[in-house]
Order: structure tokens, then sequence, then C-alpha cells
């Protein structure tokens, strides 16, 4: 069993009104496939912090969302102590990099960019790898999902209901044919 | 080694402005990832088509996207020739769901249903299967494509470049520092 370290989601170049749902989208999945944080760049918009706080506050957890203007100051910041990870069509196989990842005794922390449309050059200079979830255009939300669920070493046997997030409010009870939701005990 | 046939995506409750993205996203996770076309219902909105066409002349394939308005009838229609699999965090487990799956000697053909903010009891009643990826909120683009992932019964080996869509103008060659685009031969 290798141990895992802290993931993060980094963000880069949010537009307020044509990212406004993908963005939240992807702190959303960020939080449910276990990452402690997203951080962004682009245009700052309160709302994405209001929308997953919201979330902690009924589902529980601490996921954090925060915003940094000089997102290059801060990619050289986080190199010292993360692996970055970015997430392009144009870049190597993702299981490449699972597996050489999982050979390791530690993962050790790692940052997980997504782009927006247009990623600048800085981006693939300053990754360790760049990753392709497929060689075809598609989602970052997807693509971000599914980087996160292959670089859980458990996620073949790991269940998704055993994830426990603390001091919701509510708690969901898996059932084939409607809704059930309880208070969190 | 079981046999996969066809794979449709149903996209309930299109909103005009508020999912042209999101709806796109699943349009195009539907198509990196193998199904063979999207239905949606809601708000007709052109674009989704047009861009989808737009990838499939430049990275090649035929995914389609149909527009229906009885969206009951489709899905009643549906239900004849397809296993129905409803994506909704309050449904069970999408591990215990791919198992049972992998155990049949065919898949048969299945339609995944994702909705938008609100799904109305019909779509969980005549569902043959409510699949949460995860009880947590977080993007049906990510569950879209995560049950996709799961489904194919290749996944672990499958190499996401091998892909092949034909017809298209492009090719990637995955690349570890930036892009290299070629045209297809």
């Amino acid at each position: 069993m290798i141990s895992m370290n802290q993931i993060i989601v980094f963000r880069y170049g949010h537009r307020l009104e044509r990212d406004k749902r993908i963005t939240t989208h992807c702190a959303l999945v960020g939080r449910a496939f276990s990452a402690e944080k997203m951080i962004y760049c682009g245009q700052e918009d309160p709302n994405i912090q209001k929308n997953v706080e919201g979330i902690n506050k009924r589902f529980g957890g601490n996921f954090a969302v925060e915003y940094v203007k000089n997102w290059q100051k801060k990619l050289e910041e986080l190199k010292k102590e993360y692996t970055i990870v970015h997430l392009t069509m144009y870049g190597l196989e993702l299981n490449d990099f699972i597996s050489e990842n999982n050979k390791k005794k530690s993962t050790g922390n790692i940052c997980i960019v997504v782009g927006s449309e247009k990623v600048p050059p800085f981006v693939y200079q300053i990754a360790d790898y760049n990753v392709s979830v497929t060689n075809q255009p598609h989602s970052e939300v997807a693509a971000l999902a599914i980087c996160l669920d292959r670089l859980n070493p458990d996620y073949l046997k790991k269940s998704f209901v055993d994830k426990h997030f603390k001091n919701g409010l509510l708690c969901i009870k898996p059932n084939n044919k409607g809704k059930t939701v309880l208070p969190n005990k």
C-alpha cells in the first residue's frame, strides 16, 4: 500500500461568465475525490467559494477554495513541495503516469493543473508531467475526475460510499429508486 | 472478455443559458469515451450539435447529437432495447453496478442518463439502475466520465491513445512538454 499525501487542484484562467459552472464543478470534483483544496487564477469570483462552503456545510468536510492573482509565482512556490501534473489533451498518457507514480513508496504531494481554453507555455514548462486523459478534446472536469479516481491506490476496491465527510448536516443513504437524505450523526 | 454493445448518453433537462457548456462537455465526454451519441431534452440548442460536429470534423468519428421534445416517450422506447442507468448522487454504488454488469456475457446496450439540477421521479422510476459516483454532490460531467471509463472492460490496460477516430483532419501525438498536432493519415 502506498501512502497518499496531499492533492490540490489548480484551476488556470477562470473567466467570470463563461467558466462559472465549470470551475465550480472542478472544485466539487476535487472535494468529492479527496483533494484538499482548489487554487484558481484568472478573474476572481467569490461565488465559487460561497458555493463550495454551502456544500461543506450541508455535506461535510472542509474543502477550501483560494484565489491567486500571481499564478506563475504561486506555481513556482508549489513546485518546491508538489509534483505538478498538468492535464492536457496534448500530454503523455495517464496510465503511464499512474503506473510510474504507483511504483513509488509515497506519491508525495501532487498539484493537478487544469486549464480553461488556452493554457500558456509556462504551464507546460513548469509541469513535471503533462498528462492526457485521452488525446481527444472533452472536459477538464472529466479529466480531473478520472485522474483523481486513478490516483487513489484503492480505487478498484474502495467504496465511494465509505467516504466520510465529517461535520456535515446531511448524509445520503444509497437508494435504487429515489432519494434518502438523513441527518448526519 | 465481455462484448461491449452500444452506449448512448441521455442528457435530461438542458437549460439554454445555464447549461450550454456543461451539456457540450457531456457530449464530448460521451464521444471521447466511446459512446455512440447523446440524446438531450429540455431547451433545444443547435450550438451543441454544431460544436460536436466541428470536433468530429477535426478529430474524427461520427458522434451524434439528437434533440427530443417528448423525453418520457423517448425513454420508454429506449427501455425496450437499452438498460437505463441513471447517474445520481442518491443512487446505489457504481462499483456494485459495474461488478454485476461485468459478470454478464454481454453488457447489452446501455443508456446512461445524466440530469441537470432537478430530475423528476419518472427518471428514477424508469431507470433499471440508479447509480451514484460518490454520494457527494459534484458534476454530471465527472460522473459520466467515470461511469464510461469503468464500463470499459479493458480500462486498466487500454491505452487511451490507441483509441482511433477515423476521418479526422488532425491527430495529436503525446508530448511531455508541448503540443504536437499532426495531419491525420
